[in-house]
């Protein structure tokens, strides 16, 4: 199965129906329209470029990113996404370990990196997504021009749709390539899971350049309609939802904890949804234990991962309930391992580890990444063992629960001792005056490494850095306690809203 | 993904869950049993033949059967399966198309066809299944004896995994060839579309040698519970969902109308039920009207077919229940095509037919057998333009339903004139005293064909051929009407219970 039989069928069962929109009203697609412009994208790209070849785009949230998701893997070209809130040098970093031939570029963007495109060795060919910018060739122009006949080029399920970089929390970005089965995989695992319909109407917050656009889709499958936000509004989304009666919508808990403060959650009717799926990170729970309040039982929990083309745990809706009723251990799992995937916890040795024992998460399946791109390296020790190390530790339960305990990464050893970062932040979390933390290990020359928390005081509240320590004195051991409090008005964050510890340590760590 | 999957992954999630039951109780195994016994059955295989064999199996439903399903794919073998009303010499003919190295055989089976063994070039090792037999090592002792480890060969998902033999309403049976990925395919489509549950209690009454046989596994998928039944008996059935609150159950048409013209249809507690899937052949009108009546909205139709590994056609509840509300057209319909399948209605040069035109339905899809074992013409011949044809004929009505109208080798041509025999049955079906027709065209000197019919007449009822005929002048064109009829005393059938039409053509058309 191809990336694009899901447009291609639908648009033969339901050619009139529509797949999207835009929240301004603009980029109207009906299945017929989408798979047409996906379609002529395909051949207007292999009138520059070859199949093998690799196509970046640079763009928010737009009708032709979503063109793009199924046009160019129709090509036998992959699809390589660039984060539009990197540095330039980021994305000319990944241009050329890409070795992208065409760049699709959002007008917005054109400026930041038309300045470094003499620096991006492959690049042929730079095509304009909007307003015409002179000396560029514009995509609607491009695609205007194609044929709309099925290309003739031999695409296989094994062949990479989309080349997705890691989201670089920690190291350079590695490209993961996801073949067509790779996401195809993911996606009718989330189909199984999630049960869309025809009738399904998706809002869609999250950014497409991230491995969370695999829920657009997902809800395509069935011939679902997808509404389309370029960027997170709080209101607008409860506007949006109260107007055009949505069923679902996609989140990162950031985002979940910006809608359940918004003073007006409780003013617009919301009724219409019936599945609320968040990702990417941990949530914590009184922002659940609130969702569930407030919408009651429509929330799910995936866990995903770049290289993973989507979610491989759910935490479902009755688990949810459950949580919400009294069982609160509950909230702080991720779920269970959902039904075309094998999860393993494992020892430092490979082998399985009992329940309750911290291990770290790894995976076998088809929605599992090829590899990454160019990198046999990072490849091989990835895949050690012939399973995939996600770099998450975690626990399971007796009943098969999983719990994130902490990025192996992210891990603290201090004096021997191994401190997981989440427990120290939750306790931290747990004073009234702290509004985000980040707990990191910096060089210690007596322990190895030593406990250090990044705080953001919550607007109008006073907090020292014996206040911090003091509030995990009476919850944890005296080795987890933080020996160093840093306070900053903003942490560093990923486009899907994880806290890039990496820069932390770089900043913090060097400077001592 | 593996066949063997679908257990591997339930023995670990839910080992103690209970997988499989013989209806006389005996056979219970949990998933963690069921594994267990597939992986030795594979150790063992592995010991007496190697990967790319055929291991045949000749049997009655059994909890072995269920073991071979999973446990010779993973020997990277093919299970081929026999259909056990064959003749004797029959299975001669397909045990030495296969080349089968391995043929496990159920004690009942062993005599009928031991004195054939010499014929048979390929096979090295008869092993039998039940009571032991002298001379043959048993099932449980070579299981017994064998390594419960994963084996270690390298079994991927394009290695075949079932080899199974067209039921041979026409011509001599070809094998069809089922990869694992065919399998999984059909299977996960099923899921996606029939929604099972690990709440399921599925009571299988199909043989397990038909393609219908994937039935088990699809409800196995989310761990659900298989009751196996060996041979058909509509009381037992009513029985036993009573008592195991069984709450999905697959049929033939022909079991479904037994079982509505039971006496006893209202006497046992049926409310458990919750999904009932027919296919193989077409259900008459009334039949189904009757089973909506008396079971409610629970109908599945399926349009399935040995050489796609499961259904790629389905008439959903919501269909069934238009159809039972008065919109009669829709019980003639095999439904609409599922998710993961591309379905066409061509006409002779392989152009798509209008809505309402007649034409042959053609495949595409991973479910779509990789050709037929050993015969390169008969593959290229069903993949004529690179579509799979099934050889049904069919039109599509404007809503995307299909109407299944003939065989196309069971379509008449009389005069120049095209005659489905659907058609003609139909008219044949509705004068009370027939309990059931076949409509063949026979060899005429000046028409071609001529259209002829099979009558058996209902019990107690008198019924000549002018009836049968004076049945058809008000209802088809002149054309169409039978020039012959011939009374017998049943028809010969296959183990799905299709009318083996093409051995009525041998009998009365060279007797002419
Ligand atoms: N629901 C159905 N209605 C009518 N014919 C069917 C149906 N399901 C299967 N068939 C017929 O059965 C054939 C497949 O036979 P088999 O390979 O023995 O399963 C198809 O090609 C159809 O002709």
């Amino acid at each position: 199965m191809l990336v694009s039989d899901v447009l291609r069928r639908n648009a033969r069962r339901t050619p009139d129906r529509n797949a999207l929109l835009m929240v301004d009203g603009s980029g109207a697609r009906t299945y017929a329209e989408l798979y047409e412009r996906a379609t002529r994208l395909a051949n207007a790209l292999l009138g520059v470029a070859a199949p093998g070849d690799r196509v970046a785009i640079l763009s928010e949230n737009s009708p032709e990113y979503v063109e793009a998701y199924y046009g160019v893997p129709s090509a036998g070209m992959a699809l390589t996404m660039l984060n539009y809130r990197l540095h330039p040098k980021e994305w000319v970093w990944i241009l050329n370990d890409s070795g992208a031939r065409v760049l699709l570029v959002a007008r917005p963007y054109l400026e930041a990196i038309a300045d470094h495109l003499g620096e991006i060795e492959a690049l042929e060919h730079v095509i304009v997504i909007g307003d015409p910018a002179p000396g560029f060739r514009t995509y609607d122009d491009l695609v205007g021009a194609a044929s709309a006949a099925v290309p003739e080029v031999p695409v296989g399920a094994d062949d990479v749709a989309w080349l997705l970089y890691t989201s670089g929390t920690t190291g350079f970005p590695k490209g993961a390539q996801l073949t067509h089965r790779n996401l195809t995989t993911a996606m009718i695992q989330s189909v199984l899971e999630y049960d869309p319909t025809p009738r399904t109407r998706f809002l869609n917050a999250m950014p497409l350049c991230h491995v969370a656009g695999y829920l657009t889709p997902t809800h395509q499958f069935y011939g679902g309609s997808v509404l389309m936000m370029s960027g997170w509004d709080p209101e607008l989304w409860m506007r949006l939802v109260q107007e055009h009666r949505v069923t679902s919508g996609g989140f990162a808990p950031t985002m979940m904890s910006m809608l359940l403060a918004h003073p007006k959650i409780w003013d617009y009717d919301l009724d219409s949804l019936e599945w609320m799926g968040y990702g990417a990170s941990k949530i914590p729970a009184d922002v659940l234990r609130r969702t569930i309040e407030r919408f009651g039982s429509v929330v799910y929990a995936g866990m995903g991962m770049t290289e993973l083309g989507g979610n491989i745990l759910t935490l479902d809706k009755e688990a949810h309930i459950r949580a919400a009723n009294g069982e609160e251990h509950l909230l702080d799992a991720v779920g269970k391992p959902m039904s075309l995937v094998d999860v393993r916890v494992v020892n430092s040795a490979g082998e399985d580890c009992a329940d309750g024992e911290v291990g770290e998460i790894v995976v076998q399946g088809d929605q599992v990444t090829v590899g990454y791109f160019g990198n046999p390296e990072a490849t091989e020790q990835a895949f050690a063992g012939g399973w995939f190390h996600t770099g998450d530790l975690a626990r399971r339960d007796e009943e098969g629960f999983l719990y994130i305990v902490d990025r192996a990464k992210d891990m603290i050893i201090s004096g021997g001792e191994n401190v997981y970062s989440s427990e120290v932040e939750n306790a931290v979390y747990e004073h009234p005056g702290v509004a985000e933390a980040a707990v990191i290990g910096l060089p210690d020359p007596v322990w190895g490494e030593k406990v250090a928390v990044v705080v953001v005081r919550r607007e109008g509240h006073e907090v020292s850095a014996d206040d911090v320590v003091g509030q995990c004195t009476s919850r944890l051991a005296s080795y987890k306690r933080p020996r160093e409090v840093i306070f900053v008005d903003s942490l560093p964050k990923t486009v899907s809203g994880k806290i890039r510890k990496n820069d932390l340590r770089e900043r913090y760590g060097t400077a001592k």
